[in-house]
């Protein structure tokens, strides 16, 4: 269903931006896995905004509670419920959306479906809504740890606006990423990147751009033929966030340039392993992981929310003008990062739960 | 479930490219629908190889069989099944395969997930899988017909390697999409696109290609928040098919580039409908219709079976060669196109179905 | 999955008996319903224990808060989460309890199944678990009642031990039922039912019983052909409740013993209706309701947890004895009642979206 | 959905009485379990009526045919279809069905569901249905013997009527079942049986009855807590059969007669294995196998065909009457046998690939 993710780690987030808090509840999580708030908090403080200059100044502590499914420090196998409360809502600064829509926001298509929206601020369209799916990958990660000690999940900003990074996806680091506020693997790319961004907002503008990520270490065999492809289970997941308007894997796009003999991933023996001499594929063929590095792309819009006047409507159907106020990102990717990087957690460690339970 | 797509209007495809025949059962289709074998047929004529010279010369009559839910004429609310027997089954083209595993194709993959694997063919990974959903998308084109009689939704083929069509996706119509064999918009691009697969074709070799859609007079509110976005469903959709390696909608990666100020979508008042000036948006904002055209293109890699001596290895773990024999497509995209329509009937019938439960 | 039930009104429970608290996600709620903690906590106060001199004297406040999927009093049709917090855990009734496995509870299968288990109550076995589901039916009563105004829900003591209830399914009333601590619908019942069990639980034993429920004015096609029968969906929610041991539907299994002849319910015409001039089918036929009552039965075992000394095991496998302390509810049957009055709201409401899904 | 059953071990069947055809299809199925259409045939021959003198006379022959999923002998891991041909419909016998509502049919209630219906036959709620879910058993059946080779399940004819056989649970044998035409376990009471059903026959009328299943070598740890509890997913499994009106477990509904101190199952040590003295709880506590026998009713009305005149009304709203024609079974039980078995293995290995994904 719509709020839910997983067959067999099952995950149904919950909260809009401006109720009494957003969360999750996980369901099959295998039991016996050490588990904390730490463990958790740590990986929604990555994703949290307000952690540097170049990001919008909420003061959101997020700290989370987990109100079931552990005991004496280990997951019991029960659904584990995971609550963070909303604070810092200053209503106010949104009291005009209210009566108009803001353009490229989901303001107008929430009120056209349900015949209502909760015009206080995003609503469950609000990347606020993301924590809960945080939360929930770092239960995944630790499984995840217990079952695939070596895989490695690494996403990072390879592109904002037109400043490209230059990144080998096959060994940039989390320190290198994390070493610096974007959250690019290119150290060359940091400080364009950091001017632009900050000149885009005092513009009251703002800036896109692609996340990319990659996967070491897979296991073979993970994803299932047709519909439960690992890709399109990636490509839903990346989809379902906010401001994404693109997924590509492996070669994706620019590999319909190629000719077949130009983009096949030729096999050969490493030792007892099956390898390919290239990866094109991006780790996943016919659906299924085949070993090689997991490699795909996310393009994100730049962010709807801009200070600059715009044409649009109000709510009671006439044309009219909007100003932006209140909170700007002017570029969401650094925070992103962490998001992918958890879509990415749950969607593996939900096909590994499905290998096992078919194929032991 | 991997072999299963839709929530309420359910299908489950079955069948490997060499086994008793494919098919589908489709669970939860509306009642009194009209339908009989010819309206499946006719779609299951279009995705068929051998329709002209530039497509591989199989013989497969594809005549499909309606098995239950269908009474004097209409469906009952039962469950349809649809059932196309596999014919001409030349098992001595692929005799090699049962050793070795063919480059960027399932080989491995299945053989390495299952431990075992129908190397006759493509086996679940072929494309004669695709037939079950053309089969059930027949059906869903029926009952949208019923509730929504404006929608139509269109595909063709954008680009074959760096051949680029130029189509507007708002007029395109389909009589000039299907007058061609390449199932493009655009006259100009038809006989490079021609000349361009037959010298493929003769090398032996394969080239890839985007295809695009449209959707017209779309009704607002279809899709849902967050995991049931509109976009993430189709992403799946595109990207459980055969040989895709990316999804974008609207602005796509190219939006990337772009100032939240330059890709925002102002809304006005067309008379007493909300519409937007741009669609940058490909008509889903916060995952929900908004009544503009829905926009996307599909990437798909140039296809891995080709005539061309290939490094692999074989099934006992050794470094070999193999060269390809029997069928070859060198461009599977005019094939893609009726396959991305049925995708998207499909996923709006859902949606659609699910908004009319949920909200009347 | 095992912690959610419904398709499209998909509700999903978590916490445990002595974690941070309970609760429930409601995920695919309609719109623009009226909705507050109030409409809530009034059912949530008839399931407490400690309401009546014949059930347990614990304290528990049960206070719920409304987190999300509401704003300015109606629902939104965003994920409504409900949660209430853990008061009143002594924990040192139970310290025996971690090492002994309770005879006929869920101690020695849960740490059977998960490698570990919540030995501080009856962790999710614990009838506490039912909170969530009683607060997600007060949400579905809603609903119902703007789909359905005339749809009546009422359930009630039938029998507790060899003391049966002489009540009439078609005439009984909620005032009735209400009117006596063990909420039967038999006013010569309840003297001898209150004597009986405050005589078990002197004696520090337990009774079970049976409750029956019916639903008036229901709506003719509810339920679907096969696996999705509303007798098969009202049977999994039953069972799935603490403490059940059996369901039966109209005859029930005492209409095993007629003929076909004595069993049949004949069709006849009142006016423009098509009514049955018995109604031993229970008001379902083929697993879709035919506009009659439904009427079911649900048997409860005596509660496990007894006073009086009992033979078992440790977790270390060795042969011991238990003799109970703290807690310890003589008979759950009037606590039952209102909780088979919520998993029959929420069967109903499910299928109710269904059919308006599937059939418009 | 409506016509899938199962998480993971999912079968979707389909088909009417007198469409082209009814079967099934098995998505997750494990590979490489050798199956043959002889494996599923002997259990399809076991269901078909015809088999003796005392049902009805049709000759179905029913022969099986496996379409996919199947390759040299063993199971792919992909979609396994089994599709059987409807012969032998007669559909002379049912012509004044069409404007008619058959009492305690599923006539009327398809028709005001759906607005349609199949008059031919039974439809949808025809016990041919059931030849997918036996298939689907059989396939089942084989996957349980590898992972619990000892687990035995059994079910058998325990009432007809007021005719009760008596049976001990823990030690009747499938020979003795099977050896007579009634499938009853108690040698005693299969003359009688006998000549009820052909005295009941010639009258025109039908009885229903009881039918008792035990399952033997019970893995501890299959069931999940809540709604996916072991005992709620077998009421849902037999109450979805056609005419079935209950379900208990254990000591069912005769055990709300006890107290808890009598009600109880004392642990025991049995060498290092830990068992209970006595079995009402059936093999399932807090929804979760214990390693007890399994033990459960199911109560089947009486067949709603009988060949004696009935009250009904037309589909135009009149009162009318019925005489019955054509097939009549006047006992389902001894054919329900094999479908309640059937019932149990589907839910069986569906938890047994829950508790080995979750839980390794």
């Amino acid at each position: 269903m719509s709020n839910s993710f997983g067959q067999l780690f099952r995950i149904s987030t919950w909260g809009e931006s401006h109720g009494g808090g957003v969360g999750v509840v996980i369901d099959g999580c295998p039991p016996c896995i050490p588990l904390s708030e730490e463990d958790i908090q740590t990986d929604l403080d990555r994703r949290r905004p307000g952690q540097s200059d170049i990001v919008t100044p909420r003061n959101e502590a997020d700290r989370c509670e987990i109100l079931s499914g552990v005991f004496e420090g280990k997951t019991l196998g029960t659904p584990i419920a995971i609550s963070v409360r909303n604070k810092d809502q200053r209503a106010s600064s949104y009291s005009e959306m209210k009566d108009k829509y803001r353009p490229s926001h989901a303001d107008y298509t929430y009120d056209a479906k349900y015949g209502t929206r909760a015009w206080h601020g995003g609503g469950r369209a609000s990347a606020r809504e993301t924590i809960g799916r945080v939360a929930a990958a770092a239960v995944a990660k630790k499984v995840l740890a217990t079952l695939f000690p070596e895989l490695e999940i690494l996403a990072w900003v390879q592109s904002i606006k037109d400043i490209e990074a230059s990144v080998d996806a096959d060994s940039v680091s989390f320190d290198t990423i994390e070493s610096n506020i974007v959250r690019t693997g290119d150290p060359d790319a940091v400080q364009p990147m950091i001017d632009l961004i900050k000149a885009t907002r005092s513009e009251g503008n703002s800036v896109g751009g692609v996340v990319e990520s990659v996967v070491r270490n897979v296991p073979v065999g993970l994803g299932n033929p047709v519909f439960g492809k690992l890709d399109a289970t990636l490509a839903q997941a990346m989809l379902s966030l906010p401001a994404t308007k693109g997924f590509e894997i492996g070669s994706g796009f620019a590999g319909t340039q190629l000719t077949g003999a130009e983009h096949n991933d030729p096999f050969f023996m490493d030792g007892d392993t099956i390898r390919t001499s290239s990866n094109r594929s991006g780790g996943v063929q016919g659906g299924i992981s085949n070993g090689e590095n997991i490699s795909f792309r996310v393009a994100f819009k730049p962010t709807a929310t801009i200070m600059t006047a715009q044409q649009t409507v109000s709510t009671s159907g006439e044309d009219t003008e909007l100003k932006g106020r209140g909170r700007h990102d002017a570029c969401v990717l650094p925070r992103a990062v962490p998001i992918v990087e958890a879509m990415t957690a749950l969607t593996l460690l939900d096909h590994a739960l499905l290998q096992r339970a078919q194929c032991g």
